[in-house]
């Protein structure tokens, strides 16, 4: 009996990563995110792949739970907000709880908010300081907008809330990051609604099983109409799956 | 020695809710999520907790997960999306799964769309057909902009995943809803950096250990600034901690 799996596909490297959105802005609705679609384009564009996207709470408990249950089940998680001087923000001090380890002011994060407060004419009073606890054993990510950075402890990114600086920290580390086979994607317009086209659509699925096949409805000019989007690591395949899926369709 | 709790607070209703967002689309960034911040701002209009949302790709086992995770831990879960006529939408037969009961067309959603259909002159393909398969014992959820419906079970309601039509199904759905005690919120504008207020205002959180304040920080006409954000049931409890904060911050 045989066992082997043919092509390269099953050989890729399949990077996995879920993202974790830290505060009760976001849940109350008062804030609307936007990190969430910025991360996904981003590590989609690298070649990771966004498995799993959890919004909790500014609860100790809640954060425990969801950083132990999405850093054991990915290669990398991403945490976005909860890292300013407030008493409102306890990601730092939670996550060193999740990883087990102690936190304090960390002598390279004072520096670096010690230079920036100092270049505005300021002192790092006690608040300030506040945003220097870094989890031990933790590397710090750089702020470039800010000042107050945020860190990686293990396969965890602790990165700001604010859609601008989570960017910036999300571009600085990218160089740092294992990527895998990127899934590259094409979208076909169609413009006829999904119940006209999902029979051949699923006939074409069947045909293709390595490549990922879903169908968006939208309005186009205000008449229901169809985005088939098919995923597939391997360019030619992905190309020669959209071109007789356009054949099928009539296209 | 006392164990009584004083006051109304800790006898009010508190309503919870999860909601999960389910789509490939989603989580490759090619389509932004909008569902998320008006499903959360009309609950907390209503009355209702949003304690957590979760996204997953259109793959069973981590639909099943996460429906069985958040079910059983919140009053109410929501779902958006997967639930069209292309073999890619996944939900209806994975909450039947999730709830162990078999999934059939249901004759009440082959009718509403049966006419749906009707009135613009098509018929009932299987493909569309394929759009009225709810799980046994499941109640309908009326979707007034393009016809096929969504479903509740048990305390699970099923909607779509675009925006448009997820709202109204959620109006829909409303009057059906028990709700609990709302939580009523003030943002007080501060044209100083949270680094700036940040002492004052958790000494503030100290003595109104009742009230929940946030502070969230932007940008205003280009400076650093922050909006606290008080969050109270009790009207009166809530103007009284807005206007002492504002007292000790000298606004």
């Amino acid at each position: 009996m045989q066992t082997s799996v043919s092509g390269t596909l099953a050989e890729e490297r399949i990077v996995t990563a879920a993202l974790l959105v830290i505060g009760d802005e976001i849940l109350s609705g008062r804030t609307k995110d936007r990190n969430i679609g910025a991360v996904a384009e981003h590590l989609t564009n690298i070649g990771i792949r966004l498995r799993e996207v959890r919004v909790v709470p500014d609860d100790e408990d809640a954060i425990v739970a969801a950083v132990d249950a999405l850093r054991t089940r990915y290669d990398y998680l991403f945490t976005t907000g909860g890292i300013g001087p407030t008493h409102d923000d306890i990601t730092a001090d939670t996550i060193a709880k999740a990883f087990g380890v102690p936190i304090g002011v960390d002598v390279r994060a004072e520096k670096i908010l010690s230079d920036y407060y100092a270049a505005k004419g300021l002192g790092l009073t006690p608040a300030r300081l506040r945003m220097a606890r870094v989890p031990s054993g933790a590397d710090l990510i750089e702020n470039p907008v800010s000042g107050a950075p945020g860190f990686r402890i293990g396969n965890v990114f602790v990165m700001a809330g604010v859609p601008v600086i989570a960017e910036a920290m999300l571009q600085r580390v990218t160089p740092d990051l294992k990527t895998g086979a990127r899934l590259l994607s094409v979208t076909i317009p169609v413009n006829r609604p999904e119940s006209e086209i999902a029979d051949i659509f699923s006939a074409h699925q069947q045909l293709y099983r390595d490549v990922q096949m879903g169908s968006y409805p939208l309005l186009r000019d205000g008449r229901p109409a169809s985005d088939l989007v098919l995923r597939c690591s391997d360019e030619d395949r992905l190309a020669e799956a959209a071109a007789t899926l356009k054949v099928a369709l009539r296209l």
